[in-house]
């Protein structure tokens, strides 16, 4: 919707408004835009203009609505890049590391979504928890079953969401009722793009889980997928932890190195978003550089699984630079929130001696996982004809909150605060095309 | 109180009685109690009995009180072995180690704490914090000024609950008019032992902040203190990070390590808890054991500063055991919750391929804290006599946690769902000495 044909603007949201059209890593505070008593004006879903309150509630026609958070922080809808639908169940499993994690608790969880009301019932779950964190946008993994993209989609269009979601393919090292085969991927895959690829805000993202799980004639399908579909992203898990990276190169003995395999097969491209990117060599991140491939990094998961320290300095380095996505990875994640993630992101640089910045943190998570995703002209920023995706932050949501930013001065205080302590109840609204989003939670039961 | 003269009960609490007699990973399961319908009767703020409830009900009074639980876990109190009182508003302090950490933003928020006005209102927050987290006892470190360690204990008598706590000695490394001398911090500290030391719930700790920041003679005077005052608590730092040990040893060239600083000074003996023990060295280790140091980990600190990994399994080596604390450390530490804090230890032994079970954890916050301090005769279990401070904990607080919760079959797994996901949302209650002590957060207003 380019702003030259833009229609009159029938509602607007008011507040502190912040955002990028740039990476604070590379253009420094130029990135960033704050306007203090800002307002952003939205007609059919998509923004029309954003400014000074003072100027254009002006423009505005008499029977507009105003959302009023002013003295709130209002950003670009969170996006998270990778996490998996089937897993919501699966969090806060006990005691193990990936692959065993995945055969004793990930893989049983996951065989429930063939039943098409079990999935749909957990989607509904799954889009009130992603939409009260401030997350309008993710890349997602459904289980093998095509019912259980189906109940997602089916769910997202409800909820108006942009979305990517894709089919897992799995065809080995999996129990039978839970792997499909190479053909039955290609074919199941096929159809969920025709159906649900380019429909309203939906997007399809083919879907191979791991070099792992599928075998080489399953690589070639989803190869082939991408080759026909190549406006649909490509989602896939590489160098998570040791003992995968190894089982990977011994279940391809030909290939070189782990990402060899993707690349053998047609699956690392600038639309690839590469789950974790751990312990990649320099020699396979001058690969993913010069592919174009996406690096996405789960803080919450790599050290719940112990799976070890996403190198950021080492992706960002100018010359070969890779580009990076932030997720949370549920379930082997620890929590649905963004900010929670860019706290645990921060400590696993710090334990490498590195930083991240608020300010890049917030990049990260909108304008930057908008570019992972290919997403930046519809959404992670406030530009006209963007999407009217929303989050709205309040930085004193709880008592420790409110008791530290006494003492916060500055904006970057004030960020830092939010990424630190801030959970979803520092989610004041979430808007999805501009329509009030967030479901409160009713008051809990007891536990039994 | 031995329970053959205890008064007749007047209140009971009624829940899913859970504690711990023993430490599970000695004596496995049968470290644990559970009640599933269970009372606990209180006379006086103390327990009198614990037990069925079928049975106990009968024994009380007609007119007792009986606060309803069923269906939430009841625990005694959580413990928080290291924290600092005058750095809630240091919390999410941005981008620095240890050191720098000190000087650009400790010490300055410190030196507010000479302040009566500013320690007394902390102290309502820091209170009110801490219960509203489930945690009724502490180990803590006021500032260098007499006046915070005279504010908190007034608060802490006011709420009735039992801690320890004391004045920094710190004579050297710190702005002027944060820091003592060694003959001030002896008089100080030696003051406030006699006014508050012993005084209802009210401890002592003798708080040489660490090496770095003592003179010699100002580690003399601690020890000296210690030695007459040998029922008191010591609480210091010890290796934390990298340039801090190697500081310390610059500044004490004498000494073969960090641990021969405190050795030589008297300051490593069973009363000593000693912050981070991050770095130790095998042999400083044996020497923590033969001593019965406690080395306190702070994990949430530790990740956030960058510090390093606490090596539990090294610290349990039956040949020479090092008792072991767990800690918050505000405001290096990112959470007031001991939940969120075994979140992350649990995650800080995951990236060194050490595990952390459940009731371990739950232990450590409770008992094993209790061991610490050497307070096990007083709190930390459910047993006749034990001063009555309880949390009661919904599994189910939240969104996510109850849909997790839906999965869960046995205590184990409903543990670890708390620790991975709780705060203070899961904390329904908190008593002290019987008293319910939680205060609500009233609804927040806006940022600003």
């Amino acid at each position: 919707m380019p702003s030259s044909q833009a229609p009159s603007p029938t509602q607007a949201i008011r507040g502190r408004l912040f955002w990028f059209d740039a990476d604070p890593e590379e253009a420094g505070d130029a990135a960033a835009h704050m306007i203090e008593d800002g307002l952003l004006t939205i007609a059919e879903g998509h923004v029309v203009a954003v400014g000074e309150a003072s100027a254009l509630l002006k423009t505005l026609p008499a029977d507009a609505s105003v959302a009023d958070h002013r003295g709130n922080l209002v950003m670009p809808g969170f996006i998270d890049p990778h996490l998996h639908f089937p897993q919501t169940q699966v969090i806060a499993s006990y005691g193990a590391k990936l692959l065993d994690w995945l055969n004793a608790y990930t893989f049983p969880e996951e065989l429930k979504y063939a039943d098409p009301v079990h999935a749909a019932r957990n989607a509904i779950f799954f889009f009130d928890e992603l939409l009260a964190n401030g997350t309008t946008t993710a890349a997602v993994y459904c289980s093998a079953h095509p019912t259980s993209a189906e109940a997602f989609f089916a769910e997202s269009e409800r909820r108006g969401t942009r979305m990517a979601a894709g089919k897992v393919m799995m065809d080995r090292e999996a129990p039978p009722r839970l792997i499909d085969t190479a053909e039955s991927s290609y074919r199941d895959s096929k159809a969920l793009i025709a159906k649900w690829h380019g429909r309203g805000r939906q997007l399809y993202a083919i879907s191979p889980r791991f070099a792992i799980t599928s075998t080489p004639a399953q690589l070639e399908a989803a190869g082939a997928l991408s080759r026909e579909h190549a406006d649909c992203l490509v989602q896939t898990h590489i160098s998570e932890n040791d003992a995968e990276i190894a089982y990977a190169k011994q279940l391809y003995p030909e290939c070189a190195d782990y990402t060899a395999i993707y690349e053998k097969y047609g699956l690392l491209g600038g639309n690839s978003l590469m789950g974790h990117s751990i312990h990649l060599s320099e020699d396979e991140r001058r690969r993913f550089s010069q592919a174009g491939a996406v690096a996405v990094s789960c803080p919450t998961s790599n050290l719940f699984l112990g799976s070890g320290l996403f190198d950021w300095r080492a992706m960002r380095n100018p010359e070969r630079p890779v580009r990076i996505g932030v997720a949370t990875d549920i379930g082997g994640g620890t929590s649905y929130s963004m900010l929670a993630t860019l706290s645990e992101m921060y400590k696993v640089l710090q334990l490498q001696g590195q930083k991240l910045p608020a300010r890049a943190a917030f990049h990260a998570i909108t304008r930057g996982n908008a570019l992972a995703m290919g997403l930046e002209a519809k959404i992670g920023g406030f530009f006209p004809g963007a999407e009217a995706d929303v989050v709205v932050l309040n930085s004193g949501a709880t008592r420790a909150m409110a008791h530290r930013m006494e003492t916060a001065r500055t904006l970057d205080e004030e960020l830092f605060v939010l990424m630190t302590l801030g959970d979803d109840r520092a989610v004041e609204e979430t808007y999805v095309m501009g329509a009030p989003a967030k479901r409160r939670l009713a008051p809990t039961a007891r536990t039994r």
